[in-house]
């Protein structure tokens, strides 16, 4: 089929063209626009992100700041670096890679950020922005990577029949809700909904969420549909992949965005910027 | 068709006789459920709500203390009495009748509400609750009315299909966050959204929440649906009605809430769930 591929890469540099005139206008007022980076341990999936991360970081005019703890760290000395970082004027945002091992610490850890500061949805009040009509926090990078695709792409959702395939915290409940925002029609599905396939087939944007390597093939698509693949796993070849086969989308899509090179190459231009909005909110500018 | 009418009274019996008895434990260790009410005016609609929760305050056992205001109250004047139930101990919840004339100050009177005691879903926090995995707060009073009277008549959501239509902060959003909460899959319509009817027709449960007078007619029911109608109207006539025909909901859906006498007459029950909860939860006691 003649489709268009949603690349990330173009999206992705058009924002970051435009955060960095944003981040020069900070500067000549004296404020470098500052995120602080929490790792615990060396995981190879963290410090590749991270990788891709400072290169963006650069490109936006950025500056990080990182917090580098042993695997073994306690709770204690990472809640510190929190409390460092809520403290310190000249940090305007906070990542912290997640999960920690001790989940309880990592709950603990995310609910004592500065919402103000909290540009990864690390706490409830952030993760809730989406779905109340607070003003205050920052959108899950993801979900709002999903938005700025559709955007970039000109993909009118409203009125449109959305389907979310998974309902975490951090992306499947808030691409939902911003797709509702943007007044698609919107089912939230997951494991348990019966129908799945038909369900899914019957989507005219299909969002995939679900955390497992190529689940979504040609069964569960619809012809000419759009589709937004947020996975990232790792298939039986252990190469990098999808939730949905690159095949099936090739197949029956008008549009898709790959994996990789989709969504998770908007996210951290998201990243970027929320972390310059804390910054000029901190200086009194609103520019959304 | 024979179909099985969800009544409120006995959900909502049962429920009272259940409180009846927590509340009766809490008198034992010398707390009294407390309620504080603020109405601001003599909107008759508020007047004849208040009537009936002080009937179900009374049956549960929980006392009502009353803060009321002029029509022409100042906004200080409100602020002030949330800041005496904030600080007042024997006071464990608080509702505000909504919407104040002034939207701005009605925003500012909810944030100030301790969420300990917000009962009523006033706070984005307590909105929040059934979004996020938050422990804090109390979901909106009607929404867990529309589950209460699910699991009153034994209805399992479990993998089946349930349309919300309507995507309000305190109905359709909580509304659709607890039937996935409990593994439906959940689809949120609304006015923008496109083959309205046909969505509505595909639902197994079909929760209407619109807010507009017998909106739904027989052109938007599927055969057997479970119908939740959430609407409290007054129609051209003047009779007080919901937002699906009375008729189109005998003719076809297998089982339905009537209007009145349904969901409404659940959310006072609620209400009162919530204030002895709280009480429980100053003491120490966590029944859930």
């Amino acid at each position: 089929m003649d489709n268009i591929i949603m690349k990330g890469a173009p999206a992705a540099a058009e924002l970051a063209a435009g955060l960095k005139k944003r981040s020069e206008k900070l500067k000549a007022l004296e404020t470098v626009p500052c995120l602080a980076l929490i790792r615990v341990g060396e995981e190879a999936a963290d410090i590749s992100y991270e990788k891709g991360l400072l290169k963006r970081a650069e490109e936006a005019g950025v500056t990080v700041k990182k917090y580098l703890f042993d695997a073994s760290a306690g709770k204690e000395e990472i809640l510190e670096a929190v409390r460092d970082i809520n403290r310190d004027e000249t940090i305007h945002g906070c990542l912290m890679f997640r999960p920690l091992k001790d989940r309880t610490a990592e709950m603990e850890v995310s609910e004592l950020l500065d919402p103000k500061k909290d540009v990864d949805s690390m706490t409830l009040r952030s993760q809730a922005r989406a779905y109340t009509d607070g003003s205050e926090g920052f959108y899950p990078c993801t979900a709002e990577a999903v938005m700025e695709l559709l955007r970039y792409y000109h993909i009118d959702v409203r009125g449109k029949k959305a389907v979310v395939i998974g309902r975490s915290q951090v992306i499947g409940r808030p691409a939902a809700m911003l797709l509702l925002n943007s007044d698609a029609t919107v089912t939230i599905c997951h494991s348990k909904s019966n129908g799945l396939k038909d369900i899914c087939r019957s989507a005219d944007i299909l969002v995939a969420a679900v955390g497992r390597a190529e689940m979504i093939d040609e069964s569960y698509l619809g012809e000419g549909q759009i589709v937004l693949d947020v996975g990232v796993n790792t298939n039986a070849e252990g190469r990098l992949c999808g939730d949905v086969k690159e095949s099936a989308k090739q197949e029956l899509a008008s549009a898709y965005t790959p994996v990789p090179g989709g969504v998770g190459s908007v996210t951290t231009a998201i990243l970027m910027k929320h972390v310059i909005e804390a910054a000029e909110k901190g200086r009194g500018i609103y520019n959304e």
